[in-house]
């Protein structure tokens, strides 16, 4: 008896191992990859809550598809073009189920979400890593390498407030990307789990065509617990997504289904909650990156304009085994390395936001100089 | 651009198509997995939601492996040893991520639950139907084909009212099954969700030895919507599915589970719960074995003492055939052949006795016997 080939070679991490530690109560921990738990809309989870289960909704089996009310909530009546998933993990998981045999191409930033690369990899996929620039995935990289014969099933990319990078891929890399799709003939995987959490400046517009799907979350902006997401995109992907859906768990939780139905059913609501998130993270950030220009000045990185997330380069500085001397010291965060597709990332590093006091952020960047080797 | 192999040969079947009919309101439909919604524990989960919620509880991300409390009650205190699931079903889709390459041989059942066989099917396993007879699947075949050569990765068995054949396995297979597993060097699947709907007798004991899976579910006994179940079994096995099921969907809905564990941790609860379940289903199934000896008395089949079905044949009837004008003629079933793995299944037909009203199971057989044809 023995694991099957994809178990055996998913292995839990070296670095996953050490973050145990960040769960320490003397350690201030910018590791995370949580939303602050202070803003969740608890009141209005366990009021919406009562409304629905006094109903009797949420209890017998559903949908794999998913809630029927809640579809028509998220596509504006077209319930037939979405499927309700445990999260946008369990999307795309199921993309990789539907689309991908063993040995097919899939284009990433790098570095790359993580939960991303463990899907992929899992699905045997032969994973290529695009530079990420201030502007998102370079597509112009990507353009070349597409010339000299790469063909990729999907391109795979974290459009706004990118994890970990930040960056917002910039419009005309949108559309250069939509162009290469159709002439490629790939599909366009576009994550989008922080869009909402902007700060600054307008919402870039998403990838346009056709050829694009489309994940998104209520984890970021309502509750992670719940696990609610859904995908969207083209019809031929959708409906083998249903039927791969209805094998691997029947459907989603119907509370928490019913639940997040009946908040975003309400008028107004759901902007008028992340209207009060913004102003609040935007605030975490702040002292972040002022934290970071007191204490670690020659730490190189842009302040993002929404999200969750710092990256930021220590220039000569292998953020891994300056992991253990941060953990010692108080402090954790996330070594640029465990992101890293192709690329040396090793001097990298990302910094979260959200959970951390803000009156903490400054201490927490204290103690992170104290350990960072002088430059 | 197209569908990865496991999609492609993944499709929606014509007796599913079939269905869809099933659900119109003059069709009595006996053709449902669903258990009773009038038997759901409304008040109770609706209260245990509303005390869950106040103090805050399944709001943020949780832990793979699920919900501290929740295991602890599951495990009698050892939380390490069993993984909380999306269901059972999806319990069954990690075990087959993390043992199963394809090409392996799994032994199923003939008639085999539909959702293992979608499950299997998808993990390209090579699936071996044993016979099922009243005692459960015949151990006694099984041998002779492990003496012939066959060499499983595992057997999958719903051992106490099985879906469809209704049959509880016999103390004795289970004790032969578990000597077989060691001598072959292979695992045991034992998926259990109707083992407390058990309406005459005492409960036969679990498959003995440590090579066993067990799949358990509050599906059938609490709500099938909030799909919390959860598996035990070898630690290596166990290990392997908590990396697993970080990648497919970080974790179960925690709203679902701190709801179940707010339940299960009152003393007494779930015992009085299925007590009072247990006459209610044991008077459906009355009511349908009566309306069968009335209307069709040529009907071959074993009552069951428990679970939700009765597998029942008509010699020398084709099922399929019959379920056109069985649905014209309001009612609805599921052909024999939809279970089918290697075995000819056509005159056998499964019939739910847990949503029909006990009053309308009478005329549901019925309208049945009066499109079957004289035998």
């Amino acid at each position: 008896m023995q694991l099957s080939t994809v178990a055996r070679t998913t292995e839990s991490s070296a670095i996953r191992d050490l973050l145990r530690h960040a769960e320490r109560p003397d350690v201030l921990s910018l590791a995370g990859g949580l939303p602050a738990a202070a803003r969740f809309p608890a009141a209005a989870v366990a009021e919406a809550a009562g409304t629905v289960l006094a109903r009797g909704d949420g209890l017998q089996y559903g949908l794999s598809e998913g809630d029927v009310r809640l579809r028509e909530l998220l596509t504006d009546g077209d319930p037939g073009a979405v499927v309700i998933t445990t999260g946008s993990q369990q999307a795309l998981d199921l993309i990789a189920r539907v689309l991908l045999d063993p040995g097919d191409t899939v284009v990433v930033g790098d570095p790359c979400y993580v939960g991303a690369r463990q899907v992929l990899g899992a699905a045997q996929a032969n994973l290529v890593g695009v530079a990420v620039d201030g502007d998102g995935l370079d597509v112009g990289e990507l353009a070349d390498r597409l010339d000299e014969g790469l063909r990729p099933t999907f391109v795979y990319v974290v459009t706004n407030f990118d994890n970990p990078s930040g960056a917002v891929l910039a419009v005309e890399r949108r559309e250069r990307l939509a162009a290469l799709a159709d002439r490629f003939d790939f599909l366009i995987v576009e994550d989008d789990p922080y869009g909402a959490l902007r700060y600054e400046g307008e919402p870039v517009a998403d990838i346009p065509g056709d050829r694009v799907l489309r994940l998104r979350s209520t984890s970021k902006t309502l509750v992670p617990g719940f696990r609610v997401g859904w995908v969207s995109g083209p019809q031929w992907v959708i409906d083998a997504i249903v039927i791969a859906k209805q094998a691997v768990d029947l459907h989603t939780s119907t509370v928490s289904q019913a639940i997040v139905a009946e908040l975003l059913g309400r008028p107004g609501w759901f902007d008028a909650h992340v209207a009060g998130l913004r102003p609040w993270y935007a605030a975490q950030r702040d002292a972040l990156v002022a934290a970071l220009h007191t204490h670690i000045p020659a730490a190189e990185f842009r302040a993002p304009t929404g999200g969750m997330f710092v990256w930021l380069r220590l220039a000569g500085v292998d953020a891994s085994a300056l992991l253990g001397e941060a953990l010692d010291a108080g402090v954790a965060f996330v070594p640029g390395a465990a992101f890293a597709v192709e690329r040396d990332l090793t001097d990298h590093l990302r910094l979260s936001f959200a959970t951390v006091a803000a009156d903490d952020l400054d201490e927490a960047m204290r103690r992170l100089a104290g350990v960072v080797p002088p430059g």
